[in-house]
C-alpha cells in the first residue's frame, strides 16, 4: 500500500465539463468529489472558457489533487466542433497545470472503458454502473461526472500497473546480482 | 482625441503564437511591442499550452493592455488540426481574460485585411508592409507578429468607428430635442 494519491479525471466539452476526484492507495480507489460545470449558453466564448478555467482550477485546489487525467480525442465529424472542443480542452489543461499538475495524463476512451469495465467497447450505462460500484457510490451520477470519475479510475489503474512492472524489474535485477 | 488605449492582437497557433501591442488615441496608432511565442517541439501538449498561457499572460501584464483582439477561425481542412488550434486558442483566451481583458474581441481575417489594407483579399506581404507603415516601424516583422499587430490595428479601427457612430447618434438626439 502506498501513500494515497488524489486524481482528478476531466472530460471537457463545449457545453459541459464533467470532473471527478478519487483517492487511490494503489489497491483501492475511494470517491472524493465530482460534478459537472455547465457553461452558460449565449455568453461570449471567452467568458465560457474563463468559467472552465477558474471553476476547474478552484476545484483542483480545493480537493488538493496530485495528478490528473483527460480523455484523448481521436476523431471528429466536424472541424468547427473540433475547434470548440479544443478550446474547452485548452482551458481545462491550463487550469490543471496552473493548479500544480505538471503533466496531465491522457487516455483514449477505449482504454478508460477497458480499465473500468474490462472491455473497451462498453456502453455509457455500463461505465456509469461500474464507476458507482467500484467507488461504492450510491447516488445518481450525471454522465459527464461518471466519465470524469472513470478517467480517474483508469489513471489509478495505470499507475498501479506501472508500479507493479517497476517492482518486477527490481526483483529481477536483485535475483541476477 | 481620447485617453490612449493599449490593445493586444493575438494570432494563436499550435506551433507559433504571434502577438502585437499597439496604443491608440482614437486617431493614431503607435507601436508598443510585438513578438512570437515558439512552442517547444516534442514537449507534451499540456506543457506547450501552459507556455502560451504563462508567456502571453506575462506579456499582457507587462505591457499593461486594456483590450485584446483575436482572429476568428472559419474553416478547416482537417478536424485534428482544428482541435490543436482550438487548444492553443483556449490557452490564449484564458491568458487574456486572467490578465484582466474581460472580453477579447474577434475579427475575421477578411475584416483585419480590410481594416489594415483597405481590401479584404490582401496578401500576407501587403498586410506586413501596411502594418509597418501605419505604425512607422522599420525593423523586420515575423509573419505571425505582423498578424498580431494587424489585429490590434483592426480593433483600434472598429473602436473608432463605434465611437463615431455613437457621436452621430448623440448629435442627432440633441438636434431633435
Amino acid at each position: 500500500m502506498n501513500a494515497p494519491v488524489r486524481i482528478m479525471g476531466v472530460d471537457p466539452g463545449s457545453r459541459f465539463t464533467g470532473w471527478g476526484v478519487i483517492e487511490s492507495d494503489g489497491t483501492e480507489s475511494r470517491y472524493v468529489d465530482s460534478g459537472c460545470i455547465a457553461l452558460a449558453r449565449g455568453k461570449p466564448m471567452g467568458e465560457r472558457l474563463a468559467q472552465i478555467f477558474t471553476e476547474l482550477g478552484d476545484i483542483a485546489r480545493r480537493t488538493r489533487i496530485d495528478e490528473a487525467a483527460i480523455e484523448t480525442v481521436f476523431m471528429h465529424k466536424n472541424a468547427q466542433s473540433a475547434l470548440k472542443l479544443g478550446q474547452a480542452r485548452g482551458a481545462a489543461l491550463c487550469a490543471l497545470i496552473m493548479a500544480g499538475v505538471t503533466e496531465p495524463a491522457e487516455y483514449s476512451p477505449r482504454r478508460v472503458k477497458q480499465a473500468v469495465c474490462g472491455y473497451g467497447a462498453a456502453g455509457k450505462d455500463q461505465v456509469s454502473a461500474m464507476v458507482a460500484r467500484l467507488l461504492d457510490y450510491d447516488e445518481e451520477l450525471a454522465e459527464d461526472e461518471a466519465d470524469g470519475l472513470a478517467l480517474g479510475i483508469c489513471h489509478a489503474h495505470h499507475r498501479r500497473m506501472a508500479q507493479a512492472a517497476e517492482l518486477v524489474r527490481i526483483q529481477e535485477e536483485e535475483a541476477v546480482s
